[in-house]
């Protein structure tokens, strides 16, 4: 057993349109990438981290220490580790930044353990560093930043989790906008209650995500990538989001939607070719207004995280 | 082409659980009987009713003449019509008994009329018929009873259904208990706001169920058969409902919950020796409170309105 691996975690989309609070897919390429060893004392310690500021060092703040000793408390660990992180997500993206170094860092820390636990059972460790960083245990990134793939939340309590099949052809397109969007502000914008009509047109979709995914029915995966309950509510706090969105949808894409709460915005195109068509057309908003992006385009990515060299 | 045929429309089992107002199902063997006949006039005319009493046979007013005219009318066709009922369903039961006569109606007459319409599209028309007796064009019960299986309502603007693969081991029990459940009533006791979280909680459930039908997947169909929303309130309107749910449960049922806005309940389990067990035991505990009842096993019916001899 190696004592020192290098682990890259993916970036991910939650909120995926109706699906919001419990669907997420991984991305492919973009993701943080964690160096973790095993040291002789019992200290969790951060050293470098590259690519992004204001990410505290204090083990006890730091998302990848806080999600490593949820997991060693669990089974009565004293050991230690040493954290390297290369974060290759913007915190404050929407991509699942804090969750990917979460992921990463338990996925990380359990194989130097021998493997006690599964990738499932990673995610409620990782709920914990996602915790330190939100102040709210989510699962929808985390969960596809470790398994991979589609994953669906079906409950918070207890926690179940499972993954969808989805068409290969599926391809997410995302544009990140350099404008910042606190994740405090897009949960305070959205109300308490909804109405119980929405609710359902909601879960009507939900079920045809579901099944248009499971099926590979397009068709019934673009007529239900719709989101009546929060995407009315939070796109005003993204700069041109329905320009955006509209040149996507004109430019072929199935749908789109808010990527967790912004203000990185996807769309999901059957095929690369359409994928990258829908990428142009909603990174030229951005341009035409003079805001700087981030442009990627990926497959699902099917594997999470992973141990690279 | 025959002038006169017999059609056999079954009975339906709606709001499956987490799948309130979208999911539906058909049953086997229970369902109304109708005779429908071509005419030489213009007129729609209502004949015998057989099995209900306060069905109206005035043809602006009965549910079989109403969706069948929405129909001709949709073609421009002055064709008559005569129709004989023969109910096997009980009005009030929560069972889909005006949904199976609009559809058996409408199923009936387009074959006579040499089927111009596929049974996807003959479900506008049968909802026309379910507003006469409902006020609201429903269609999570016209659905399964015109395509048979387990439907869901994606959406009703437009209207957009689909029928989702489940495993031939899933059979239902129903208990019908002799008390009445006013579908008025049963929809005034709803709230029309919920709380996003409940919302949240219920369409995790709607994906689960869905993707648990799809992939047989009976462990997630047993964990997803849940609602948070319309079954606590509801319930109160039905005896015993608790205690029959329960009973069913510990007799092994993979999950249950009102069908439509009742009285009946159904439950779910994974094969006929546990269903038949499942409905010994809820109808017991209505049997010790003295409550009449009815007690349906059915397999899903696969195949909804046909023609039978």
């Amino acid at each position: 057993m190696s004592e020192k691996i290098r682990v890259f975690a993916p970036a991910t989309i939650a909120n995926v349109a109706c699906g919001f609070d419990i669907m997420g897919l991984a991305l492919e390429k973009v993701g943080d990438q964690l160096t973790i060893q095993k040291t002789d004392d019992e200290r969790l310690t951060i050293g470098s981290i590259i690519g992004a500021e204001n990410i505290p060092t204090d083990p006890t703040k730091n998302v990848c220490s806080v999600a490593i000793q949820a997991m060693l408390d669990h089974i009565g660990s004293k050991q230690g580790f040493h954290i390297d992180i290369s974060k290759n997500i913007s915190p404050g993206s929407g991509l699942g930044s804090s969750a990917s170094s979460s992921a990463g860092a338990v996925y990380g820390a359990n194989m130097l353990l021998g493997k006690p636990f599964t990738k499932k059972e990673l995610v409620q460790f990782a709920m914990e560093g996602e915790k330190a960083a939100s102040e709210k245990a989510h699962a929808d990134n985390v969960a596809p930043s470790l398994l991979g793939g589609f994953t669906v939340i079906r409950s918070y309590d207890p926690l179940d989790i499972f993954s969808v099949h989805y068409p290969e052809e599926l391809i997410a397109t995302v544009v990140f906008p350099a404008v910042e969007v606190k994740t405090a502000d897009a949960k305070k914008i959205l109300k308490p209650e909804v109405a119980l009509s929405d609710a359902i047109a909601q879960w009507g979709n939900v079920s045809a995500l579901t099944a248009g995914l499971i099926t590979e029915d397009f068709g019934l995966i673009e007529r239900s990538l719709q989101d009546v309950i929060v995407e009315p509510v939070r796109s005003i706090l993204i700069p041109c989001y329905q320009e955006m969105k509209q040149a996507g949808m004109d430019a072929g894409a199935l749908g789109g939607n808010i990527s967790g709460s912004g203000p990185s915005v996807f769309a999901l195109s059957k095929g690369k070719e359409t994928a990258e068509k829908v990428g142009q057309a909603m990174s030229a908003v951005l341009a035409k207004n003079g805001i700087a992006y981030e442009l990627f385009i990926s497959k699902i990515n099917p594997v999470g995280c992973e141990i690279i060299n």
